[in-house]
């Protein structure tokens, strides 16, 4: 990792205004919170004491902030275009990518074998907020070269692994990933992408994928395609579904480029959002010469993906937060400049104008962009911490435990993070007046791209069924009831400490409302009232979201209220003070809106469920 | 109003899909539940019987279809351009406006000494709603063009109506409205466009405005832009300005077209939606020669706004009502198409897929749309119908009851209406999945258009204020108690019907509860507490529009009830019990996380108007 003039630029850029990230708030999150550090522990993280991640962060900020910020307009309106089979991205980004390659971080987390920097799942995730925040169609690249270079390590043969490993890891060669198809979206099982086994081991492959993030580009001079296909003879379903790897250009046995694949783009999308990242439609095999290997094992393609759904998942929730944590900091700058109106208090023809964030419902929507960007960078982050607590401990039981709170926190990472930053993004937009509206002001381009982290990797939808479908009820609950008891952590701390104890209270009742409606939808999966408790598998997923942000405010507040005993300076004093307060206004004014959609929830109210199709009209 | 062939088609389409806006629904909320008939008993609106009033909405619905919405796509893409001081509007809209002007489309409801059609503002804006679901960037260069004429009729003097009102009635010449300036956006008392009277009684008029929607364009030979600017000498604020009328060209006394006026637009916005109507920077008297005309009386510039508010807010709910009035029924259809998934009671593998729609989640979505926008369209077209009344009624009680109706229902009908739009129409691209974040359907289109009703004609913050800070207190709060007798009545008619009898109740409930807070608030905007009552002006809207919503379609149930009885076919029988079970969808799950939310509000937390701006961090 090339760390260059960090902790300079920290100092000159003290006093000016944030921007993508609040690096007070990462810092919080990263070591006061969940105090990362003692990872350093570990032999695995060794490395990483507190002096070393605090230069990564300030390495990624810099280059976010000075490289991949400042063409994000221009790539969003040049967009991507196909001509002759070629797809253009952004000119700017090939710039990007060198820079970004060259700083080794595409493999933050990944092993040092293959080129990765073995660092903290938590520490690549700040790294990734601010990557994500300045410019998140440049970095959907990225992340599909990363996620399929995952799918080789994971799966790949000791020769698929030399063969294309380093190569993806370095940025050298881009990754994709083939699922999609007309007729199969949420319901992956429909593929008919056909694979036929030919004598030499490798299967010549014939479908049409469609929606490919990166799918072809002129970025990378090798693009290498995870495939999923069904193997002549395989059963129907998911069951029959098996991986592979299919190269845009084979790849020699000695490494060097061969002949081009069958594989073409015969469309990109004109989308709301991410222009700068092609979404293509793909057609393999159109010649009959479409030729990839097997990745992991016959059929057993969709395990494949599940172990990499969590991480895909966590990082769309990266992606939509990410949003929200520039949306932020872009209207409360702006909101301390615009001057605009009178203050209420003093609202005489003669008193000065004021800056817009001295009105109140000005400060309500900062307020609440602010404790959804925080408790989202807790959750997310934690999860990172988790992630790294499954890799080093070597107590299978505690392993097992991270791991059940990761699988029934990942919907809310991703379902509930989303559906909020999608909202703050908008609120985003409002505290611009018109300007907001306007391509002046990066907030219309922030929400229109957030507004794909709702539908990709799984729409919300599914992933309150998730939720709702698997994660309450794997292993008897287990995952569910290990939430519940982490929260209890939080929230009996929080009730030995007087400034909260109130809030401990009300998480606690909430807790309590939230396991009952937990149990009464898992007790109502029978034939009779399971499209009842289906339908409200996305309430239940906001209900989840909403006592998890709470959690983690909580959490925040009572880390806050051990520090302000020692506080060396009025910044952090304001900092600490805005925790509690932070966490006072989501439990005592979202909180209870949320307990009162739980007791709907368990209404049970059956219109949705019972309603005629003819009753929608329409006709 | 050329009508031609509006029933042929009617009968023609009768088994198709509805797209744009439920034709079912339109004619229900028209005949069934506003009984608009009964307007043709007053002179003014003698004409407008039944037939009339379908034939015109029948040939809305031929226009808005067969013209309007075929180049919605082509004229997002194309957009406007500025070049050489020209702008160019989307191609196709200059066919369009042709078409609707033939059509007499444009003074739907105007004073027929001028042009118009002297229909009911209920008639108008059923037509209204198929116009602005099919295409509402068009639509925003006919309400300019119809609002700058309004103001004309309005305020101007004899002179002026005869040489500019009848080319704007009929589509021949534009209008805009030049307000915005870029220090004065919600604070318009601070505009500094100054007027300096000339010796022959015109005025010569300097300043730079934003934000004109129509500012200049090509579509039409001349545009009329009233400005809003101060006498050199008037007082500061909103107490010293004036309106003017300032034609691009100057018109001759004998109204032939004369020079150029000092009047030019110095850029458009690029922005995040309504690509096909330009937003124009415009710039008066650069070379010191703009010269208008006083319309209406000195320093009354502002009452003059205050006057043409309801109608402007009223449309602005209109526009974004009817993107998700078109986006819902795309969404449906799309359901009742789209093959995917099995359904939740025979998963076998070898079952056969299905529709979306019979998927628990998808359709408590598709009812989620439905009933805001059923609930919405009977909000709006009965503030239409208040309108009507107040201009036939004969009775000065009853007429300033109407007005007062009218008054408080405003910002509910802006405010409200545009927030809920915009969650309606982004749940209207999840059922697309993927599909739904392309160009390939008008979703995201809908979604990125209906952003700037939130935001433009008083962003929805001020809309919110003005609930708060004039409605509920104008006249001792006589608008608010209006409301408040008027939402009794369907109560009690509710409270003698069986099936809805527990609704009745669950909405009195709600309206005891709404009229608390509301004293609460009010109670509250002394010194003390004033910022935290403002604070809670845009959670106040939000919950007196779910009471509103739920007062609407309860209202729908009554109708729908009393007709049940007397059903000739089955698709009455389902369009009459949809009725009845959105009514209680809405009011079993919505209404009582609204009454939670006044809680809420009752509890008069402190943290936003105490909480210090070093706390939002950011520095």
């Amino acid at each position: 990792m090339l760390i260059t003039h960090g902790t300079d630029t920290d100092n000159r850029e003290n006093d000016m205004a944030q921007i993508v990230a609040d690096r007070r708030d990462v810092d919080f999150v990263l070591h006061e919170q969940l105090e990362i550090e003692r990872l350093s522990k570990t032999r695995k993280f060794s490395e990483f004491n507190r002096k070393t991640i605090d230069l990564i962060v300030s390495e990624a900020r810099n280059l976010a902030l000075k490289e991949l910020l400042p063409c994000m307009r221009e790539a969003d309106e040049q967009g991507c275009t196909l001509e002759n089979g070629v797809v253009r991205v952004p000119e700017a980004f090939h710039r990007v990518l060198r820079l970004f390659c060259e700083g080794e971080w595409l493999a933050m987390s990944d092993d040092q074998d293959w080129g990765g920097q073995g660092m903290p799942s938590a520490v690549a995730l700040a790294a990734n907020n601010y990557f994500n925040g300045a410019n998140f169609p440049f970095m959907l690249h990225i992340i599909l070269a990363h996620g399929a270079g995952k799918l080789v390590e994971k799966f790949g043969t000791e020769k698929q692994k030399s063969l294309f490993l380093k190569n993806m890891y370095s940025g050298k060669w881009g990754g994709s990933m083939l699922l999609t198809e007309p007729a199969a979206g949420s319901d992956v099982g429909a593929l008919t992408t056909r694979a036929v086994k030919n004598d030499d081991g490798t299967y010549s492959i014939t479908g049409n994928k469609i929606f490919i993030s990166s799918g072809e580009n002129n970025l990378v001079e090798n693009i290498i395609h995870p495939v999923l296909a069904r193997i002549e003879g395989a059963p129907e379903g998911t069951a029959g579904i098996s991986l592979f790897l299919v190269p845009k250009i084979q790849v020699n046995d000695d490494g060097s480029l061969g002949e081009p694949n069958d594989v073409i783009c015969t469309g990109i999308e004109e989308k709301m959002g991410i222009h700068g990242s092609p979404t293509c439609s793909m057609s393999l095999g159109s010649r009959g010469l479409c030729r990839g290997t097997l990745l992991g094992k016959e059929n057993k393609g969709m395990s494949a993906m599940f172990v990499m759904m969590n991480e895909a998942r966590l990082h769309v929730g990266m992606q939509g937060f990410s949003c929200t944590s520039a949306s932020y900091l872009n209207a409360l700058n702006y909101a301390r400049e615009r001057v605009q109106g009178k203050h209420l208090l003093s609202p005489a023809k003669d008193a000065p104008s004021v800056p817009i964030i001295q009105h109140p419902d000005v400060r309500r929507i900062l307020l609440t962009m602010k404790v959804y960007s925080e408790g989202m960078r807790s959750l997310l982050f934690y999860i990172g911490l988790l992630e790294d607590l499954v890799r080093v401990s070597e107590d299978e039981t505690g392993k097992k435990g991270y791991q059940a709170l990761i699988d029934v926190l990942i919907p809310v990472a991703k379902g509930y993070v989303t559906d909020r930053a999608f909202e703050m993004c908008s609120q985003g937009v409002q505290i611009f007046g018109g300007y907001g509206f306007t391509k002046e002001y990066p907030q219309e381009q922030l929400l229109r791209n957030c507004k794909i982290t709702q539908i990709y990797e799984g729409t919300n939808g599914i992933q309150a069924m998730d939720l709702l479908g698997r994660k309450l009820t794997m292993n008897n609950g287990e995952a569910f009831d290990m939430l519940v008891n982490t929260i209890a952590t939080t929230v009996g701390k929080a009730e030995a400490m007087a400034p909260v104890r109130d809030l401990a209270k009300d998480l606690d009742l909430a807790m309590a409302c939230l396991k009952k409606t937990a149990g009464f939808l898992t007790g109502n999966l029978g034939p009779d009232t399971i499209l009842m408790a289906y339908a409200n598998a996305h309430p239940f997923l906001d209900v989840t979201g909403d006592t998890v942000m709470s959690w983690m405010l909580l959490w925040r507040a009572v880390v806050a209220l051990e520090k302000l005993d020692d506080v060396k300076n009025s910044r952090d004093l304001d900092f600490y003070n805005a925790q509690v307060e932070g966490a006072r206004f989501f439990i005592k004014t979202v909180l209870p809106v949320s307990r009162a959609r739980m007791e709907v929830i368990r209404s049970g109210d059956m219109t949705v469920a019972k309603i005629s199709e003819a009753a929608f009209g329409g006709k």
